[in-house]
């Protein structure tokens, strides 16, 4: 097991009503928030009117920033930090799923931060300070509301980054998994395809002694697979709900990383087909993860693949190579049986960009991951995905 | 999933050499602090020296309370409590196990508290303030270093009461396996019984819809029976030591225990074991564990020893409660293979005090637990110990 700093001091309030905590929380950390949220399902749903009667019950006051995009640009989060400034805003309030949340963290680090917010995204170390960032969750899927990680793209150059420090960190978030009901049957399976390669992103790696977390996110692997067929078919089972949220937020939130040294592939190369694609993260996740996991299996990994295998899918009878490659088997199954896409071409992404996001998502550190993977392997998963 | 509120605070320095983290961490925190430790093993092995270095190249001034008991006793709460007033202490700096750590919580409430620290122990709603807690971990058991808790003895009433609050949580605290080279085997052992009886404590509930906290807890347990016979055969493998640490804490830090109705059950049969012959708590555990799992075994509650009995000791063949008996054999035969005991009888403890030990114990709450247990199921659980 590698050394690690341990550091997750995000209070979670969860469960149904929770939104009751959030006007005497937040009125601790400021009484003047920017409100940051999406394209107004808040608005149908009724949470708006929930959090509205919060901040009004609270004395807290309030400066709006909706349409926040699925995949947030950088022109949102330069709008958000012109409102705070201009308003002496003390905290950032979002409501909403990933995106929201990851806006609502820039729009805080950036507040405090004399250049433009673009270069915080490109370098996280240049974040070093930030409004406290505190969140409503909406959406199970990228586990925001419990780290510092942002994701934040500039469409004009075609890139997405993923950022964040420790500051980013909410500093509490309500998880009520009831407004996920209105997610859609889509949008639920993306979520856990998010959900559960969080989970591969930390699970395949070269460190055998980091057993515990290893165990850990065999079982963030088996909740999704239980539950997320739940959701796609009865949108109202709290049960399912209630694991897939707290499953988002475990996946992601350094349980599962701390003591190994993980380096992320198939994010990257994910962010290249949204950054050019704009399709839904999740989405993509799920058509590149078992590609990537053929293409990394040979006789050096293939323990892995078995320890996935056995463990996850309770697959027990055959050779190694043999479990591993049903394990993949399976993994691909799975993500069809909840709806997702297998290939590019079913969300009609061809070739014509493939060797500059090969290049771009090998320059984002890919050469430390599972299997040192370079601009070439990476053109190889892509074609494979087709 | 049962509503809760998540609050773990406590931030970790895992691995080797980590106590380089601590003078320039506790600084900012006191500049006066109390050293807390126990019987000399850490000057044996040198800690005390890496601590004092640190102390005094931080600038940090302290004064000393040693001696702390195995089952810390409410005396020297009260000798801390002391130190700390008439020298203004700021910190309390706990050096050891879970019984040094213990002890460094409530001398660190009492200091805040106008009454008797004892009023705190037996009502823990009258810890309300405390100053703040740090601790350097030296053995994987209790789990104080992550929590709230601590359990105090007044063994002039044969009193052991578990007290604690969110105030109580450790700031910090430092997790390097390698001082816990030099606990002996059985102490090791006694240790993973105590990680492994904190997490029966939580997976047995009849929530089942914390799905996902009963595979973490899978998770711990397995941890446990695989790396504990390595540990005590060869007590300088980092590997286990480093799992067996970091199951220490996420055992009852509240990640397996959040979104359950979790009553414990065999913890408070144990520390009337301990209160009245002082012996090891984990020992107790160890003991008294197999036979509170054949006595709470029955029709209603066979499902979740199948769980077990699949998941943990991978029991596939037999009936439902063939499953469930052959995982409370493993279990007893697990603990007995780490040099523990199987019995009463072979610590010296006959049935003179079963009475008002089966009353006391039944006095903390077991008609909450798995299965309710009244003084007569306590009885009964003793003298199938004996």
């Amino acid at each position: 097991m590698q050394n690690f700093n341990y550091n997750i001091p995000t209070k979670i309030f969860f469960g149904k009503g929770q939104i009751e905590q959030l006007g005497s929380n937040l009125k601790d950390i400021s009484k003047n928030v920017l409100l940051v949220y999406g394209g107004g399902s808040i608005k149908k749903n009724g949470l708006y009117d929930k959090v509205v009667s919060q901040l009004e019950s609270a004395g807290i006051e309030w400066k709006e920033l909706s349409g926040v995009e699925p995949n947030p640009k950088i022109e949102s989060v330069r709008e958000g930090i012109k409102i705070c400034r201009e308003n002496g805003i003390g905290a950032v309030l979002a409501v909403g799923g990933g995106s929201t949340i990851d806006c609502a963290k820039i729009i805080a680090s950036g507040t405090c931060y004399d250049g433009d917010p673009w270069e915080q995204v490109v370098d996280s170390n240049k974040i070093t300070k930030a409004l406290p960032v505190v969140s409503v969750l909406t959406l199970s899927a990228t586990g925001s509301e419990m780290d510092g990680f942002a994701v934040i793209s500039d469409m004009e150059k075609n890139e997405k980054w993923g950022t964040g420090n420790d500051v980013t960190k909410p500093v509490f978030s309500i998880l009520d998994p009831e407004y996920t009901y209105t997610v859609s049957a889509r949008q639920t399976a993306a979520g856990t395809a998010d959900i559960m390669s969080h989970t591969f992103e930390n699970y395949f790696n070269q460190e055998k002694g980091a057993y515990l977390q290893a165990r850990f996110c065999e079982g963030i692997l088996k909740t999704c697979i239980k539950y997320a067929p739940v959701a796609v078919k009865t949108p109202d089972n709290y049960e399912a709900r209630a694991n897939l949220m707290w499953a988002s937020s475990m996946a992601i939130n350094g349980v599962c990383s701390y003591g190994e040294n993980t380096a992320w592939a198939v994010h990257p190369m994910e962010h290249e087909l949204s950054a050019f694609y704009d399709i839904t993260h999740g989405v993509g996740l799920a058509i590149l993860t078992p590609y990537w996991m053929e293409y990394v299996l040979n006789e050096d990994t293939v323990w892995k693949f078995v320890e996935y295998g056995k463990n996850v899918w309770n697959i027990q009878d055959g050779s190694d190579m043999e479990i591993a490659k049903k394990a993949i088997d399976r993994t691909k199954e799975f993500f069809a049986s909840i709806g997702l896409p297998s290939t590019l071409s079913e969300i009609n992404i061809n070739n014509e960009h493939f060797d500059i996001m090969a290049q771009k998502a090998a320059d984002c550190g890919l050469k430390f991951g599972f299997i040192p993977l370079d601009k070439n392997d990476v053109k190889k998963i892509f074609e494979m995905a087709l």
